[in-house]
């Protein structure tokens, strides 16, 4: 395979995405000296178009400063190519001169290859690379850029506790994730003890109930004289409608190419201050939508994290040896290694959280939960006990 | 000044002010070993209750432990007492046998040292140490916290940008600030060029204007091919109405017992969301409410904020050996060191940014601006420029 590799990045951006471009850059240079490395521009959107970088000469210092460098550098995309979409990139994957494709995104993005790799016959090496911050991949342990937007958010969650024992009141952080909700349990990684917040978690994995919750939260009140709530966006009804869809006029309601209902905008922010302001009149109440930052935020880049999406990238280089696979981050125990996997094993599914990492009769994650976070992110900060 | 000393803090929690709160604990055990130190639980409510915490036996790793813990240890207040209110107060500061009152917060903060000390006549030493994140203290260079929330916001715009370069499209970022737009300048603090983000922002010192705002939006998509935003809370028109105001119908507007409406909730993000979508329609436009982060955030705290808030606390203690001051950050052209101001310099009064930090005929902060977040915050991080 010394022919040529060509890279390009789906879906989201995170903090690390670029650490498995890098990773992927140094492994084809160290495996397969000759080779020509061309970036994809936009996803597949630039092998459709014709719109290449050439990555082949980029120097050391030049490569170091991207990897560490968050969003993605050769530009994303949307885009959910259907087979004649698949045909046209094909074509300009072959006008690359193409051996082998590296795609680093979602499961959309893992479905991709598997039309691509069925489509080139095996003339072209197709690996998926992970990348979702919100973990929702099968057969991961946890993907790239889920550590680092955790660690954003159990910060977040951490300090707004702090802040609400000072002045009381209600306090509720939407957080990303529309089927998964990892990312928002990770805001109870660093509770201190019983008392601490997030006092609240609401995922995408159980049914939410208006009624239910203005009750937890008046218990909690009673309790704690505060309330912190976590909010996954993609939190829905029994019926499977999203807690947006459900208070939002359906005017109102913004969808995505896909028919999608957009959840990270300020109206499920908005709608949940309404309900507060209606059902719990006069008790301080403020909610915030961290939206983009956990996965962009410049000031919080995990580490842990950096070293894994780049060696996620090495990986995908020698996967595409062997043919078209997905890279996996898998836990054996003891360590957690990049891993080959079919294709179809991964693309176009989606992981849930384990139903044990929720509590069955409190809207509160487990003690499992906590040991899986605890494992991957940094130590709670040591921070003192309140006098109030 | 053997006695005792009654230490508060009041408004807004900010990341250090548990160091001036350590800082003076600090200085009043050297200057003063016999002395008793007493904290007002939420602020000067817990002098008008009678509850207060004793801190005279503070172990050395509890006060180090206090002092990097963010939020008020305290907890605070936003009541601002009349001159009823503060009689109570002082009753309370006599029945604890106060000769000194440091009390740690904003500009109503000082207000309500400066009518204490007067009713006392001289017999309690009122000092009141800075805190405001949006630095609209008066007399101040900068006041602790606004570093630290600088710092979160220069890194939230430095990543939305390379996040929105990979996925165009239009971002605001809500950022607190009533009266003084610095926090939300500091979000220019980290451009990396004449490309970068923010490329519109808007603070209260200047009027907004729908239709300009919306034709400086295209012109940046033109431009850049993507837009992002940062905005003040308290954005407000040429009438000074706020934008809240303008947007919202009166009977949803919520104030608080001061009349003041409440700028923090979703729904001047809200507000905006639907102008975009009304005025650049099929433009993916995202808003988000930063809210509480930059002060609150577990894992953005600045060293020299850090350390210059300390500082601010231990210096309140030798104001209080003269009587009532406020204590400011001062900057002598090399470095920053706080300074006794009379309460009346600083009370009640706000400070604005300078004109001159702001462009005449741009929506843009000025390289004089840029120039003073430079001296205060980190150096922007070394970042690799996309390649889209």
């Amino acid at each position: 395979m010394s022919g040529t590799f060509v890279i390009a990045q789906g879906g989201g951006p995170t903090a690390v995405i670029n650490q498995t471009l890098a990773g992927a850059v140094t492994a084809i240079r160290e495996r397969h000296p000759k080779a020509r490395i061309l970036g994809a521009r936009h996803g597949v959107r630039g092998l459709r178009d014709g719109s290449l970088a050439d990555l082949t000469a980029l120097s050391a210092a030049d490569l170091a400063r991207l990897a560490r460098t968050p969003g993605a550098a050769l530009g994303s995309t949307r885009d959910k190519p259907d087979a004649a979409y698949c045909e046209a990139v094909l074509k300009g994957l072959r006008a690359a001169g193409a051996d082998a494709f590296i795609y680093i995104g979602g499961n959309d993005t893992a479905g991709t290859q598997l039309i691509l790799a069925n489509a080139s016959g095996g003339s072209i090496a197709c690996v998926h690379a992970p990348k979702p911050i919100d973990t929702d991949l099968v057969e991961n342990d946890h993907t790239p850029g889920f550590i680092t937007a955790a660690e954003f958010v159990a910060g977040a969650f951490a300090g707004a506790d702090l802040d609400f024992r000072s002045l009381p009141g209600i306090y509720v952080g939407i957080v990303m994730g529309r089927h998964a909700g990892f990312l928002t349990a990770a805001s109870a990684a660093w509770r201190m003890n019983a008392d601490s917040a997030p006092h609240l978690v609401y995922v995408p994995e159980r049914a939410f109930e208006r009624g239910r919750f203005i009750g937890a939260v008046r218990a909690a009140l009673a309790r704690h004289r505060r309330c912190i709530v976590a909010m996954s966006e993609g939190v829905a009804d029994a019926e499977g409608r999203s807690l947006v869809e459900g208070l939002i006029p359906p005017e109102q309601l913004e969808r995505d190419p896909h028919g999608n209902v957009r959840l990270s905008g300020t109206d499920l922010g908005q709608a949940v201050e309404r309900m507060l302001a209606d059902d719990l009149p006069g008790v301080r109440a403020r909610v915030d939508t961290l939206g983009y930052l956990p996965r962009s935020h410049a000031g919080v880049i995990n580490a842990t994290d950096q070293q894994e999406a780049f060696a996620a990238g090495e990986f995908a280089v020698a996967a595409a040896e062997g043919g078209s696979f997905s890279v996996a981050l898998q836990y054996d125990g003891e360590s957690t290694r990049p891993a080959r996997i079919p294709l179809e094993a991964v693309a176009g599914k989606t992981r849930h959280m384990p139903d044990d990492f929720l509590m069955a009769d409190q809207d509160q994650v487990s003690d499992a939960c906590i040991a899986y976070l605890s494992r991957l992110l940094p130590p709670k900060p040591d921070f003192a006990a309140p006098f109030v």
